[in-house]
């Protein structure tokens, strides 16, 4: 039997797929990283990344996954013995918990339910209820785990009332969903290379205020490679200078991938994000699931549906990946089995939710859950349509 | 006028030039790091880096340089206010003792010249005279910033004659000298992908005992992204798993060094660095000058030259680069302006020493330092000649 399903789609939030220019770029020959021809691209990079942070901060660069940006931010901000607060909703989240325990924070956990988004109120009543209060909360712009985007504009307001810094992973909200990091007085926004950046894993971003940088320097020690002030003084040298080799291969590729976004437009590119996120959320309706999460229509990153009753919903992304030739993502922890993720953060266009949706029905059918043929891209053509066409039709 | 030194050759040592196989696959469309099709690359690079290593270790992989896989050695064995010995001859082995320094060691630290080696007799008689004896020495096998190969056996014998590990900074000379890690009861040796291994930078490695793992279980925390355990745990699953997202371009990209590595098979890889280094040996004394560091027929990494006096050594690497397109490396912290180094570590062949003594040669005369047109690549050639042809000519 032949199989028309030959070609591979990845719908992961993280890895993503790459613009043909990103990975093209990445097969030049290596340059030196403290050459002039390499040190004009730093340069550049160095130069447009806050305006993705829409903030003037300097953007420190680490040669890492996002998580080594968490762990910059845990390693420069918090002290052993001192109260830390992390607001929570999924499992990124929790992993703000676990580093700040790494690092000997007296950490207190505002859990919120996966699938729930961080309560502003909430945290608010818990940073009133603390004897000592934290100097840092930590929480997440969009839980990748879940979907959920949190209100990061309250947060900031609630963490700034009580004298605490809020501290933000961004990793696949940045450039997917709309981050005023200096307008709404968020100190510190992390983030990775991997998603909305539409680069390879392997860089971590750390956009920090001068405040955050004061308090690190409050308690030096315990960090190196991940040091703020030391890579801070490399990048504020005229030409920027990096303390550690530059990941000069994906720094070329980011450099190509921030001309693409800029060029695009920002507001183009979260209103891009929030019409792929709308047909996502229509397209998993129209083949009858329940999406998991609250109605949130700025949750532009990642799309997640309730798996339904009466099916191994474990078999569904497995099946999509296996027969069909679409990754995307299941359930993490105790949400194994039990949700889908579909990711739509970087290089991702109006084509890919028809593509993701259409797999997902097929998927659903051979695990045994019925679906009309075609319901689900029916209701992502009517928001697409709705949407309208970039340019007339001549 | 025209010009003849349109190309760009990079004779730094790291980033160092990639075989074009490893370009190619790294523009591959982005895998998920779950996704079977990595899973299987992922198994198969944990396999394969142990034989690089010469150690029945497993190889524990993070995304970031070398010098993260430093601080990954030095967060998980130094403990606050513990004696640590840091055994150094130039600025990478310096960085260890900064390292210590950060992580709060009770350090002692051997610095021996820049230019010489580091001597077992007298980290024997520092070990000696310690009152509290350190758990662990540091120390550097090739220092890049003079070219200089220490004595890793010995220096292995010397800190388990005192009951302390040895951890090994390899990121220059791993798979350019040999380093035999079980054979010479090295514990734990820390390395980088930008160099021999003939990949970009970005990923780091250490290859760690279980004594090693042991010590470090003893005192648990300060780190996360960079924790042992944890990376080991993931690697040991099967299959196995990265406890953060794996750099998936870069891991494509050293499968393909690996198995390129592997098929001319490692003593052969020692035996070209050998020959390439002889040549360039040669090619600086061919020139008139006068090479820096001992005289080692086993620093076959890099090799560095002193600069003649009465001219401005500085202005030799960067004609060199700027004229002629040969991107080489001058001295580093006090040796800056003294020496010029090439590198000839991972993807390099005969003829790029060719290339770099003539290239050297050029930017001598553009200063104002005579040399005989060709003498530095007739010695060259004399060691290209002695070493023979690699097939019989038909």
């Amino acid at each position: 039997m032949s199989n028309p399903y030959i070609k591979q789609y990845l719908m992961t939030a993280g890895p993503t797929p790459l613009p043909p220019a990103v990975s093209q770029v990445m097969a030049e020959p290596i340059l030196y990283h403290r050459a002039p021809a390499f040190v004009e691209i730093y340069e550049r990079v160095l130069e447009r990344l806050p305006q993705i942070f829409r903030s003037s901060n300097d953007v420190l660069c680490f040669a890492s996954t996002g998580s080594g940006a968490l762990e910059s931010a845990v390693a420069n901000l918090v002290r052993p013995g001192h109260p830390a607060l992390v607001a929570s909703c999924g499992k990124f989240g929790e992993r703000w918990a676990e580093l700040c325990e790494a690092f000997g924070a007296d950490l207190t956990h505002g859990a919120f339910e996966w699938g729930a988004k961080v309560d502003p109120a909430r945290v608010d009543e818990v940073l009133d209820s603390m004897a000592v209060k934290p100097d840092v909360v930590f929480t997440t712009q969009s839980e990748t785990s879940t979907g959920v985007l949190n209100d990061v504009a309250a947060l900031a307001e609630v963490a700034r009332s009580h004298g605490a810094i809020l501290v933000v992973d961004a990793v696949s909200g940045l450039g997917a969903a709309e981050l005023l990091q200096d307008e709404w007085g968020v100190d510190v926004v992390v983030s990775g290379s991997q998603k909305s950046l539409m680069c390879p894993p392997g860089l971590g971003f750390a956009s920090v205020s001068q405040r955050a940088l004061d308090l690190a320097a409050a308690s030096p020690g315990g960090r190196y490679y991940f040091d703020w002030a030391k890579t801070a003084a490399g990048q504020r040298k005229s030409p920027p200078d990096s303390p550690f080799t530059t990941a000069v291969t994906l720094f070329r590729g980011l450099d190509v991938a921030l001309e693409a976004i800029l060029a695009e437009g920002l507001d183009e590119v979260f209103a891009r994000h929030a019409i792929l996120a709308r047909a996502a959320r229509a397209g998993i309706e129209g083949l009858g699931l329940r999406r998991f999460g609250p109605d949130d229509p700025d949750a532009n990153a990642v799309t997640a549906a309730h798996l339904p009753d009466g099916i191994d919903g474990a078999r569904v992304p497995k099946t999509m990946r296996d027969v069909y030739g679409v990754t995307a993502a299941g359930g993490q922890g105790h949400l194994k089995g039990r949700i889908v993720r579909l990711a739509h953060c970087g290089y991702y266009g109006a084509f890919d939710i028809v593509v993701a949706i259409t797999a997902l029905e097929s998927a659903l059918r051979d695990v045994g859950h019925e679906c009309d043929p075609g319901a689900g891209v029916a209701a992502v053509q009517r928001i697409l349509i709705e949407a309208g066409s970039p340019a007339p039709v001549g």
